[in-house]
């Protein structure tokens, strides 16, 4: 008997989550490192595409690894909790053999949805009561059962049940809810603890630190998240509508208060400015919306600038897409015929765009990782922020 | 000059379609054969997938090309010379240099979506007066410069501007249609063989028979059309209503009149079991927006039968999409992935159903094709069109 618990000991250390950082920059915050997950290994800093109902939406999952080149994605708790459920998640076998992503995912807690997408909600100590968008029924979160919703997902790291507060924000209030979401956390923890992976596979809990734009909240969020001692910590209720000085001011704070030698993942940031200013400021992972819903609405991310191919000027322009692009879609399409695409309303103009869009930000993080090894960060940066502003 | 004259005489004849029968059915009118264009060889019997604004549906071309096998694709007049339009098309080198589809291309002629689609439309002895469903703009289609249009957009096969009638329609309706169509057949023609192509390889025009349901209308019109002599002839006016025993009347009727040795195109057909009794009775081409439109609302064809992959019972089936698939995405993902992704209004959820079916077409008129060879269609023909009935 004790041999067996040794074992299960034993392989639960194996299996978790490892975080090794191979070079630091000497004139920024930035970091490069490996996180090695049950399945796979994750270079850093590195950009997560959202997969909002388990799809990357426009893309295959083949694209995703062969032409995107990413690395882990994201699956949204609220909406695979409503579809398909969690009695389909758990009968196959969790997300991975679902969707067929046979690599890293990570789920967000639902928190943030359930504020921005569900009709009715009631916020108590005891969690949140919503509607489904979909048909209307009643639903309830807390940061119990929403561990053990994660579990059945069956990401690779899931995140804390958390408020994340609006902005703008009184100050009262994000000191409430700040405090809120560390009982929550606490509650978290406490159930992840004592409940286990479902899939054969380990999984990890992140916690998210709250405080809006006040940076003496952020601070207390950050030493509270700290002191858990999770492998790994999140940034939440930025890019929220604030500024974005105050982002990477909330962002300075908090990434000099959590541990340098655990990963810090930015929440729903951002655009590729805001994704190079953080990890100037020490964020190893990032993910957002932008790239996925700007395609769909024709708004390429590129090295030189933003381009919105809607515009007369692409007309008749039959050049690549991006000379400069490193997937196939930016030497096999053009920008007229995407303009074409994207006025026609045609799938293909948002799928071409997408995979664009996704590419770019695999690259430009990829990019910052080479940088960061080479020792040239700070300088490149400054390069790349300076170019990427363009309208073009 | 003479020995000048000679050679573009002899370029044009070298260049120009070539249509080879090489296998019979001894039981039946099918026939297996092969196309030879300026942009590749295509194998008959063969179904052509719909692009009709110069995108195949949710569908990249490699995705035409590698998954999905398609020799030879369409686009729609009326939509591409009212988006992206003339100026662009004719700038870019044609829709092949535009969409970077290398293969074989056929244009409708636009009269189909006059009708169609358009808001208000008149028809003269001249042609017709319409207006565009995207912004109420006014045109006019003539047999003329729909010629004119066709050699701008510079598909290899073009096809005569007719008059498609409805189902039901008056046998005096029909038959002064089919009279008109038949006149603005002949200005067709002359406008074709005055003119060139454009972009350095060759283009040929498909006349169209036409009629209702009315086999002396039917008979006259194929004769008609086969004494024009053309290199390819097709079938127009069916599949928009009439009962499936009316089409394959009308279609054998004109399939014992149109000339043999010329490629036979059944326009807008049809289901699966529609086009293998078509190939039962001669015809090589089909295209139609069934396996791409039906795609979008979640019905799959399969050798076994249709799937309505929205149906309850596949919410939890987790075998692949379709076992005898030949695409990559029938073992790629689950029945009840794509039953989520398409009760979610995902892209993917169209994105892999429309590849699934488009798949399966050319599976199907490949297998057609191969049973022809092997003298076996009929009784495979049988077997096929008795199962694929089935609803599962």
């Amino acid at each position: 008997m004790v041999f067996y618990y040794l074992c299960d000991d034993l392989n639960k250390v194996i299996n978790n989550l490892k975080f090794t950082i191979s070079h630091t920059d000497k004139n920024s915050k930035a970091r490069a490192g490996e996180i090695v997950t049950d399945h796979g290994t994750i270079q850093t800093p590195i950009f997560m595409p959202v997969g909002t109902a388990g799809t990357v939406k426009t893309v295959h999952q083949r694209e995703l690894k062969d032409d995107i080149k990413a690395q882990i994605i994201l699956g949204n708790t609220y909406h695979l909790y409503l579809r398909p459920g969690l009695d389909v998640l758990e009968k196959v076998g969790g997300l991975h053999q679902f969707n067929g992503w046979n690599f890293p995912l990570l789920t967000d807690s639902g928190g943030y949805q359930v504020y921005s997408l569900s009709g009715q909600r009631k916020l108590t100590e005891e969690g949140a009561k919503f509607t489904s968008h979909i048909d209307g029924s009643k639903h309830f979160f807390s940061p119990e059962n929403v561990m053990d919703i994660q579990r059945t997902i069956g990401a690779d790291i899931i995140m804390a049940f958390d408020e994340c507060t609006p902005y703008p924000c009184e100050f009262n209030y994000a000191k409430k809810s700040m405090e809120m979401t560390h009982r929550w956390l606490k509650r978290c923890c406490t159930r992840f603890d004592e409940t286990e992976a479902k899939y054969g596979y380990s999984q990890t809990l992140f916690p998210i630190v709250q405080g809006s734009v006040y940076p003496d909240l952020r601070a207390k969020s950050a030493e509270f998240i700290a002191a858990q001692n999770r492998e790994g910590n999140a940034i939440g209720g930025l890019s929220v509508g604030e500024p974005a000085e105050d982002m990477y001011a909330m962002t300075e704070v908090v990434c000099n208060i959590l541990p340098a030698d655990k990963p810090r993942y930015l929440m729903g940031v951002g655009t590729p400015i805001n994704i190079l200013e953080s990890i100037d400021l020490g964020i190893d992972m990032f993910d957002c919306v932008l790239p996925t819903r700007n395609a769909r609405h024709g708004l390429l991310y590129t090295q030189h600038g933003v381009i919105n191919i809607k515009n007369e000027k692409w007309k008749d322009d039959f050049s690549p897409l991006d000379e400069n692009g490193t997937s196939y879609v930016d030497k096999e399409y053009s920008k007229a015929y995407l303009r074409h695409l994207v006025h026609s309303q045609e799938y293909l103009g948002a799928q071409i765009a997408s995979i664009h869009n996704l590419a770019f930000y695999l690259w430009l993080v990829g990019e910052a990782r080479k940088q960061i090894i080479a020792g040239t960060f700070r300088e490149w940066k400054n390069k790349m922020v300076a170019q990427m502003n363009n309208r073009l």
